[in-house]
């Protein structure tokens, strides 16, 4: 099944914990974050991206409105996560030509890009 | 409905792309790393904090032995994701009681916090 699943559709109350699952979570920081036409063309690679068949489940968002406070980075332009079912499901993304193309296409777009990969496998 | 819900189990197959939600990572990084009862107090009172009922999923995990690469970050102690359906459920959780519990107990154990909030709404 292929799909777009509102959250709220998703889960109806109460608390969800997932589990077995390795989250990879990038940060972009565009190199114009003013140019709606290259944050355009990363949200649609990024919709492109997760095609890849080994990701489970996926959110792409931006800066959201929250309280400005010391520990809270609201300087990136582009929040993508992945989640896959394993560390080797991760592994079969990275060299994945959709990936590759990817990256290929939109890497001049960017100036930083952080991963914070984690798991409770 | 409250429970672990693994990650193969919830979604069978393909693109899965959550939609409409307000999404909260945060990375601790322990004073004691390498302190297993910190890390267990820390992960123990996180079990508590996705209690809150605004808090629709979550994930709780540790850095993943994924590639060393420059853009990948491995040094944080502690990952955490809350997904919320606004950034209202976000703020009513900001001062929610058990949160604030939390923090009360609990920030003695690290010397930083990065909190990212993106939002697809």
């Amino acid at each position: 099944m292929a799909g777009l699943i509102p959250l709220s559709n998703q889960v109806s109350a109460g608390e969800i914990k997932i589990t077995g699952a390795l989250v990879h979570h990038v940060f972009f920081w565009l190199n114009e974050p003013e140019n709606k036409e290259h944050l355009k063309q990363l949200l649609d690679g990024l919709n492109q991206l997760i095609k890849v068949e080994t990701i489970k489940m996926s959110h792409i968002g931006l800066p959201a409105s929250t309280e400005e406070r010391d520990v809270v980075d609201h300087s990136y332009s582009v929040s993508y996560i992945a989640f896959f079912d394993s560390k080797e499901d991760q592994d079969i993304y990275q060299t994945h030509p959709i990936h590759l193309k990817f990256v290929e296409e939109n890497s001049n777009l960017w100036n930083k890009v952080v991963v914070y990969d984690s798991t409770d496998i």
